[in-house]
């Protein structure tokens, strides 16, 4: 069980993570995830963390990197279910998400997506 | 993370198993899930199994438990995501997952799910 499984709801990815990501897991992660990104036509990719309770610089990249990369295959990525003591921790050593969205749950997170598909603005 | 994070979209709430269950984990999940259906009024429970390589009497009872549960608290259960090896082990050896119900994949529970709201038939 060493892959994250990659769920799909109509246009939707979704991906909950479990386990402590090293940089192999990381790396079939993105690798996964681009393949169905494509493979599915999907519009957005929702990250739900509310299982991790430490999030430091290299998941920050992570999120980052899969944000990037889901842009250039026209996703948007949301990043939803942050614990507060993971925002606190992330406020207080000064990192940052690398711009990611962040939304508070799973339903709020297909709400915002919803969103930004409705303004179907050229990137 | 011990702790397999219950997601909510809808009425719907989402388990996503990555982690091997112990007797622990199991109690664990299926406390936070009875309380789940109850604070959001779920209708439906589906839980993907598409990272689970090997299933065994232990986990095949524990969907069983699982859905005899949220029958009782008035929701359905879906297993989904089973891996082909999974399915050909679990007939070669006989086990059952308790008369739990699967679907080939999540956007398939959801769809199963709303056809058995729609029926409306009291239980």
């Amino acid at each position: 069980m060493e892959r994250v499984p990659i769920l799909k709801l109509g246009d939707i990815l979704i991906i909950s993570i479990q386990i402590d990501l090293d940089d192999q897991s990381v790396l079939a992660l993105q690798e996964d995830l681009a393949d169905r990104v494509v493979s599915a036509g999907a519009r957005g990719v929702i990250i739900d963390i509310s299982a991790v309770e430490i999030i430091d610089s290299f998941i920050g990249r992570m999120f980052a990197t899969i944000a990037g990369m889901c842009r250039m295959l026209d996703a948007e990525t949301v990043v939803v279910g942050m614990r507060p003591a993971v925002a606190i921790t992330l406020v207080e050593l000064g990192l940052s998400l690398g711009g990611v969205r962040t939304a508070l749950n799973l339903e709020k997170g297909v709400a915002l997506l919803d969103h930004l598909g409705d303004r179907g603005t050229p990137r």
